[in-house]
């Protein structure tokens, strides 16, 4: 979670706290072009940006995690031969379309690769490619490669908004995090908007430092950082096929003590987890569901994750109806079906911190129900408005008003596995982007 | 799926095939009263219906099925112990309330239990409690014992209407389906509109026959049947804390041949469980998903529950969008969750029977895409139309207009089983239904 609660009053003042996290480490630079082209599967003009995050000198110091769906893009099908490679010089990121089971899609990737590698003077293979958009289409490979000049002419040292605002798609705003560390710092920014509940990484994510860590340290760190973030959240429940996280070292100040690496690095994924929610598609509130009181911590996870998936829960707690009999509902459904026999009679659950269930029954009057409403109208970043033709909702906030979150506890009463997952709730606006999204 | 394919023009329409559907099968009665009552927990005005199905006498042969939720209603808990009594002479259900983890549930369901025995003159054991509505609340029990007397006055053997129409909630018609078989007679009834994803029963079905069925038998064949229609369907994925259903032989005509019996009881719960698809909270369109070339049933089973399930597919076929690259996603997602390092090299994808995908790429040009959108838009129940207040979404269809689905194919390449898999479409209409329900 945030270190510390943040509010924003407009547009204009969470820009200007962006910047504060924007500055690069030392020994990259990055710079976005964007470009008209027409896909070639539904013939509606479109537009695509392409971001270059490049490296002063190729680095050997480099991690990267990606999705386990098992229909994965060519771009991940390329990384995950990356991993192997002695060197990575460069990150070429394309948004609109995903390249997944494309025709080619692999051929594409790598001459994308391969141009990109002539104009920064490195090796085809020294290029890692992504990609994320729509899924099925081919990329504009021609239009693509004649715009590889303007990024690399836009490429500067200063400042990784440039890259943060190139990957979006259905993303509100851009999502940059940043710690220092010892001499150094690390900067990471994220894209994740909807089609969202990582399995082992998330959409993209790229993580940027001048710390001196080697190749093994950083892989450690980043499956570490991984596994208590982007793994624990969920915004839709579906898992993309292009989910990536990259970890870069330019390796240009001395490296810092671990403990102080590990609660930096973890720090910027969960406050990118938790920013990658807030910004999801449709958001009115985030959740964060702590379990506590489980016997393993898998099934703390997956009782998380039941009740922030949970369709009937996610819109209560988007009317700000405290329809709490669903989280019961939720805790039942996942604990019946993969633990059936399991006694939950030690059940306990709070939200907002008032508890509302205990001894096998709830506790409800008219009191509790209006302090659980006032809760969850304190975490809303913002209520539908009705739109302007009567059926296509739009977001009537275009940046992250609090950081206040719907706060819900259970306890399992069964051991002593804790887990705390990210989820948010499902509102019309979600429906709206995704009936039409390719339109 | 149903046997014939049916079209209705209008709600009387549809009504008048209903009566078709509705004659009760010897040896039963049915009744219902609707009353007003203020729930304890939010003092605001509703109303409840209690209905009854009675037999002309106890019978011995009578099969239920309940939840697999781990946190089930205090009538699934006295309905567990019913199924080993020797006779069942009644069943009464009420809407509104489930008595889910409400304090004093068991007491609450029994107390009812013993008004309606002293009034039909049967034990209280003999009666089955149902319950449907919002968790957690508690039982009206003093008004309900009050309406029991108008519900047992109401009692008739001509149609089954009064109680189809009796246990619906937010479903907008009621359900009914009929076979007849030898002499006699099965007819079935459904609830069920929202928290749709049963697991070995689904919310509330009642089913009546009056062939002389032994209780093994029909135990037996009832558990055959819900394998093959409600566990193999889903609206929201999330499942009930109530799912029941109930099949009660009065025994009044001979039996008939197993497999006739079989057929036609498959059939009805078949029916109704498309039936309860079709009538799912905002559902504008119904999905059949056909998967094949499965290594084992499971699997077939988790990934056509991964495509109807997913939420960004949902939203794109509402959208009469055809977003194919989501069924890649959904299938993806779940094999590689389940099945980690599973070849999918052979997979192939029809919609609408129209082949989209195989050797590893998708097929798509415009001509493709328009066919795939006239697919969808002819599997249309109705639009969103805008709402009144600009925000509150009601469907615009209060029957069935016609029995079309979205007819996806996947194969899977791996092995010889397959599985039909039920699912439906996400709309507005269902975010304006769950944001404020107990409202």
């Amino acid at each position: 979670m945030p270190s510390t609660a943040l509010t924003f009053a407009s547009v204009a003042e969470h820009r200007a706290w962006l910047a504060t996290q924007a500055p690069l480490p030392r020994g990259f630079r990055v710079g976005a072009t964007r470009f008209p082209f027409v896909p070639a599967e539904v013939h509606k003009p479109s537009a695509m940006t392409l971001t270059l995050i490049a490296l002063a000198q190729p680095t050997s110091s480099f991690a990267m995690m990606f999705t386990r769906n098992a229909l994965p893009g060519a771009p991940i099908i390329i990384g995950r031969r990356r991993l192997a490679a002695d060197s990575l010089g460069a990150v070429l990121i394309n948004n609109k379309i995903s390249n997944v089971c494309a025709p080619d899609g692999e051929a594409a990737s790598e001459a994308l690769c391969a141009g990109a590698a002539s104009i920064l003077g490195l090796a085809p293979a020294q290029i890692l490619p992504c990609s994320t958009g729509v899924i099925g289409w081919r990329l504009p490979v021609e239009a693509m490669l004649g715009a590889l000049p303007q990024a690399s002419a836009a490429l500067q040292d200063a400042s990784i908004l440039p890259a943060a605002d190139g990957i979006v798609t259905t993303d509100l705003y851009a999502k940059i995090r940043r710690r220092t560390v010892g001499a150094g710092s690390i900067v990471g920014i994220a894209k994740g908007a909807g089609m969202i509940e990582p399995n082992l990484a998330t959409m993209l994510v790229y993580l940027l430092t001048d710390l001196d860590l080697p190749r093994e340290v950083l892989r450690e760190e980043l499956a570490h950082a991984v596994a208590g973030s982007f793994n624990r959240m969920s915004i839709d429940s579906d898992t993309s096929t292009s989910d990536t996280v990259v970890a870069l070292s330019s390796r240009a100040v001395p490296g810092a003590d671990r403990a102080a690496v590990r609660a930096a690095l973890t720090g910027v994924c969960m406050d990118l987890a938790e920013d990658v929610v807030r910004n999801g598609e449709g958001v009115h509130h985030v959740m964060r569901v702590t379990v506590a009181g489980a016997p393993d911590p898998e099934l703390a996870a997956t009782v998380g994750k039941a009740i922030v998936n949970s369709p009937l829960f996610q819109c209560a707690v988007c009317g700000n109806d405290a329809n709490v009999g669903r989280l019961v509902m939720a805790i039942g459904k996942e604990v019946g079906a993969r633990r059936a026999g399991t006694d939950l009679s030690r059940l306990r659950l709070t939200m907002g911190g008032l508890a509302i269930f205990g001894d096998g029954v709830f506790r409800l009057d008219p009191e509790v129900e209006a302090q659980l409403v006032a809760h969850l109208h304190a975490a809303e970043l913002y209520a539908s408005t009705p739109p302007a033709d009567g059926l296509t909702f739009v977001p009537s906030a275009r940046y992250p008003r609090h950081e206040r979150v719907v706060e819900i506890g259970v306890d399992l009463g069964l051991g002593p596995h804790s887990c705390a997952i990210l989820g948010a709730d499902r509102s019309h606006e979600y429906i709206s982007e995704n009936a039409d999204y390719r339109s």
